[in-house]
């Protein structure tokens, strides 16, 4: 399957992490009217490196394979990124020299929030993220473009049913702590040292009742104000910081 | 000046908040096809009782006055939300019964990051978020749909030069914490409770170089991976909810 890569980082991470790509489409106006320069020179260095054909195209071409307009000047054809198994997520984590760090979310259907939550995984350097298959959004090119290129280094695994991946993780010793607006834990008192997976729940939904119910504890972010919840991926990144805080030793 | 409130959740916490609005508009096929639930229903006797005219309108007509299309069926014209004045904001927070937590906004371009940083500082319990004049987004319908309503809660006071903002708070016995990629502090390792400003530069350009000299300290967010900076609303939050989290007392 061909996925399209949109935009300047997107695309430069992309072709740092080694991903397959077939052809790169280039603005005309980039090679007539001004030479190549910053992040675009980079580009086109690394697709003679590789050897990757580099086509220049009228802008219109550009608009017509981005949806949103927001290509700046790049387009790229790319093999699509390939979601792990859940059972691949669980060895490689092993392979790493720290207890277990997993993010499941349980049907985000924003692909903006869905980039930034692996944008704020792989910076807070969770070890695998678990999506759900279906209603939820899937490793679109828009949630590429949000992660900032963070899909190339986050492994994903994507699985039918949720509550059935959080009994699998439990029964690999991994302490599973949903986020929900009613937990009656306050998400600073849990302890996240030991293997953790953080269950994050879809845009107003909140968790599926099935996976609520097998979660190790419910944890919730205090709310000073009138507004009555965050953002998903706002949230998800309060908690995974929360994590990295308390794994770095840090006391208050 | 008339601003206009797109969505149900950002008009139904205008209504609330007691803004002024001088009418609401709503899709026709909400009062001939179903009869108004939920959300819409509140918002319907909300404005009863409020004696707000309500027009059944054309989805076109809707569409029309907002760019995105996600108004679900509901538009609204209220009176501008005003800015405050920096003193204001300083003398209203020493109303409060604890030291003074500002955000100070150094160029936040995008209005989606700025709608969710201010839902998000409503949420943390901040007291009050500076912002630029120049070269920055203002508190435009977008913004104040992305807030989910919080605009209508958090004090926002537009200054012409930050820096000079920064000098004002520091005369007031405020810590200024400026968040920069280079800071040399773990930001989690900042006293956040005594009287605190957390400075946040703008996506992509971070601080400028003058707001940045004038700082208390430079704090950064530790990066696990290999993407080399969050965004700007995440970074925002992960810094503001480790300011409550020490604010509430908790050791790790």
């Amino acid at each position: 399957m061909v996925e399209v890569i949109i935009g300047r980082n997107p695309l430069l991470e992309a072709l740092k992490a080694g991903r397959p790509i077939s052809k790169i489409l280039l603005e005309k106006s980039t090679s007539s009217y001004s030479p190549a320069k910053g992040k675009m020179a980079e580009i086109v260095l690394l697709a003679q490196a590789k050897r990757i054909p580099v086509e220049y195209v009228e802008r219109a071409a550009l608009d017509w394979q981005s949806s949103t307009g927001a290509h700046q000047g790049v387009v790229a054809y790319a093999a699509s990124k390939e979601y792990v198994t859940l059972a691949d997520l669980l060895s490689l984590s092993r392979e790493k020299n720290e207890p277990p760090f997993y993010l499941v979310l349980d049907g985000i259907e924003d692909p903006h929030n869905l980039g930034a939550i692996l944008r704020t995984a792989e910076a807070a350097g969770v070890h695998g993220v678990i999506v759900r298959s279906r209603r939820a959004v899937g490793l679109t090119p828009a949630v590429v473009k949000a992660s900032a290129g963070a899909v190339e280094y986050v492994p994903v695994a994507r699985v039918a049913n949720i509550a059935q991946a959080v009994e699998l993780l439990k029964k690999n010793n991994v302490w599973v702590v949903g986020l929900d607006r009613a937990g009656d834990l306050d998400y600073a008192r849990v302890d996240y040292r030991p293997a953790t997976a953080i269950v994050i729940g879809g845009e107003g939904r909140g968790l599926s009742d099935l996976v609520r119910k097998r979660c190790d504890c419910l944890a919730s972010i205090p709310m000073r104000g009138r507004i009555t919840s965050l953002n998903a991926s706002v949230a998800a990144a309060v908690v995974m910081y929360e994590v990295l805080r308390q794994r770095s030793g840090q006391s208050s």
